[in-house]
């Protein structure tokens, strides 16, 4: 297992090329948020947006449009009611599962209309719903955040065995998509196809609730955005932006709230970007 | 009567333990907010998240979603009107009765589903709903905060009476489970089992609309996460940073509104975590 | 004519009583905010809140009602479609008629439950009404705040006209009601029973929508509190005070937004309070 | 092709006359927002409103209302789907089709309604409509904002075609009515009836959905306001503005969000006014 460290960051996040567009920076379908848990996409949407995504979308109960639209008019809204075939086609990146609760028709519909060439990055009730209904993983690159329950549901792997990498990398394999997995825990893990990082920052000022919402909308907004990276390299530096704000917070905060960490995504990428 | 000091939040608000997560600060049931006094239940949501509660759930008239959502995704929302018992049950604290006008049903549908081991939080009108039909306050670790008038409805000790300790320490032992009574009025007083407490803090600059709902949302979020401390002990700091995060914003402001205090919570708690 | 200076401000604005409670600060009613024109009320609730108001009411069109407690818990709202004797008879200070529209029923309804005791502030829509309809004036202590053109239709004095003192003392005398008259203009004038003073501060950076509605709000904040000034003062300290903010903000912008001024409400008011 | 140089804020922006009024300063109507692109509109009045038009209304979907309200208390609403020839003519500036989506019937009546003194810019969805239907452009004062696609779509010019200014001019003088052509792209170039301009600040940090809206927004409020100035002189301004401040935030950050360059208009404004 390797330290991530900082050095992800300024291989990742490059200065911006001179002639770029929105659709440079790619377009983001975030799918989720029923109506108890409406805020799960607003944050990752402010997550998103505030990453740099070129396009975010939300595609979500329409009681959340209001909201959604009072904090980021950045966003665009479609119900996820409707038909989301199309839609899903017209996004480079997909995030789905954030506060989706028990919506397994919109996964399945999202899981039977994304390409191999789109990022899907599976998070929160949709890795369970997978769990519970054995879903088959999309045909496409595979991102999935877990902690480390929603991942002995995904993989049978139990929590006592994920504390021996070899059992996780197995159950990866296993897989009939190989994902990149992010696995949620005190040192989050990020199991790439090449190797096994964890994440020696952050800290128990993050433990509430919107944190992993924030987390997987700002690997949706850097795979979205450093397309020259690899997915695997966009979604690590995803992971230490996400806690190393956080503890920049932490020195003058006893908490800080998921959305906070979005406020700070440009100023903190600024310092990186070379 | 001993005066509440500046010691109480050294003892209370601890550096968090380096292996948390969200579960670890406590699940927080906040029920109340009528159509009309939606404010209040966004009030103490505000509070109990930025006091650094783990999880908060709102539960609440619909027509509240939206406005909640807007100011704090991190919270989420349920229908005060569906079946409360199993929510109830599954979290930590619950704070009743902020904005619940004359919701007597919903009031006794929470009672009659707590658990001795929860901590019961009363506030606001739910204090007058149990005084106007003779409740039976809830079998669990009980706190009221009621201002005098409240007061006098559910204890029957008049206001004039309410200058002698000895009334309010009989009214509290008549109960049918001993509540920790935070008396909110000039210099607060709060009656624990082992002493009374009076707050000498705090000022004019507090008197407005919403000031008592972000109190109750601080002691929930208190209660909650200082599990190592006594529930007393939680309650009391809880109400003296409360105050004197006013005072410093009193010293440049004629008046300190309630959003404001909640906001600057976890940079008035990190001064004091050790 | 004498010109309103500063000093207004140090012989009204006072340092808060100590035995104080939020009634102690008032009960504010604000009337108005048809569908079109939600964005009045909301301002004029910020206005109020800011301004020290104790508890402050909004009444006005439901679809209003999320966008006021998405930027105001502070302040409670109520159907204006609703009886409102009762409401109305609860409050010490109504403002009614910014963004009122042609509600006319609201205005009668407002107009003939007010008690001699309260103040009413009487803006925008509502004075037009009263205009069109030739009603009489309520029987409390009146405010108008019309600017020329809603005076001429009030008052009947025409523009040109105004420019002569004695037309609008007279007119005013003709009230059934003696109101406190502020006639806003270029250099806005106020005139109350024993004077006339001129406003030679302010700009043209103000000249943009929902300026009047704040003035109106400051108004009511400050008629609710400082109970130990005249209402002449209370008014003429709540229009410098409008003004005032307004300079301070054009120092470093090119225009001030009206909520703005409202949220500058506390720091200002601090230095005046003695 | 002449540079756009920070000359153009000097020359357009000019201290406000003192006796000035809301109505001075112009009255803005857009025209957008389906329930899905919601978000344009609500940045086409935020730059609007900071940017000092007098007055703003918004015809939209009512499903935005309250989100408008919720950012932007200073902008009045009104549904789209209601009678607009009025509406229209009783504006001086209109902004029509950010967010419009598929809207053909209001672009048509709003197109029939306006004068030739007013000033008319048509933006995003409204410029693809026009397109498909062959419809005539409205015998007003015009300003037209598309990207090379739209561009494209309007004009028959392809985007290769388009390096070459002599078909963009020749483009616009075969319209019915001569537009000022804001032709966004890397650089974005501007034609007015005597000169064409080049836009060389900005950068890649402003490549996000929302940029577009932001400027039409700033070109609709330049136009109500700086009525001293030419029209196209005014709309150099609002273009130079727009990329100057997101120069200056991408000073610390790495993206430049729309909505913050409308808060920075009031501030930014202020340095060139004399």
């Amino acid at each position: 297992m390797k330290p991530l460290t900082e050095n992800i960051l300024t291989k990742v996040i490059k200065k911006r090329p001179t002639h770029a567009y929105k659709g440079t920076f790619g377009r983001v379908l975030i799918i989720g948020g029923t109506l108890q848990y409406g805020g799960a996409v607003i944050m990752n949407a402010l997550a998103a947006v505030n990453a740099g995504a070129g396009l975010v979308t939300v595609a979500t109960d329409p009681a959340n449009f209001t909201a959604i639209h009072s904090q980021l008019p950045e966003a665009m809204v479609v119900d996820f009611n409707s038909d989301l075939i199309e839609l899903v086609q017209h996004h480079d990146v997909i995030l789905i599962g954030s506060g989706l609760g028990d919506r397994l028709d919109i996964l399945k519909e999202t899981f039977a209309a994304v390409y191999p060439k789109q990022v899907v990055i599976v998070d929160g009730s949709a890795l369970t719903l997978v769990a519970e209904h054995h879903l088959d993983w999309p045909k496409s690159q595979l991102v999935i955040t877990p902690h480390q329950m929603e991942w002995q549901r995904v993989s049978g792997v139990s929590i006592a065995q994920q504390a021996f990498e070899a059992f996780n990398v197995l159950a990866c394999a296993n897989f009939n998509v190989r994902p990149i997995l992010v696995l949620k825990q005190f040192h989050t893990q990020i199991y790439t196809p090449n190797d096994i990082y964890e994440l020696n920052i952050g800290g128990p000022h993050q433990a509430m609730g919107g944190m992993g919402d924030t987390l997987a909308g700002i690997i949706a907004g850097f795979a979205a955005q450093f397309f020259l990276a690899s997915l695997s390299d966009a979604v690590l530096a995803a992971v230490y932006t996400h806690s190393a704000i956080a503890d920049e917070l932490a020195q003058t905060q006893y908490i800080t709230r998921p959305t906070e960490i979005s406020q700070q995504l440009p100023r903190f990428m600024k310092k990186y970007a070379n």
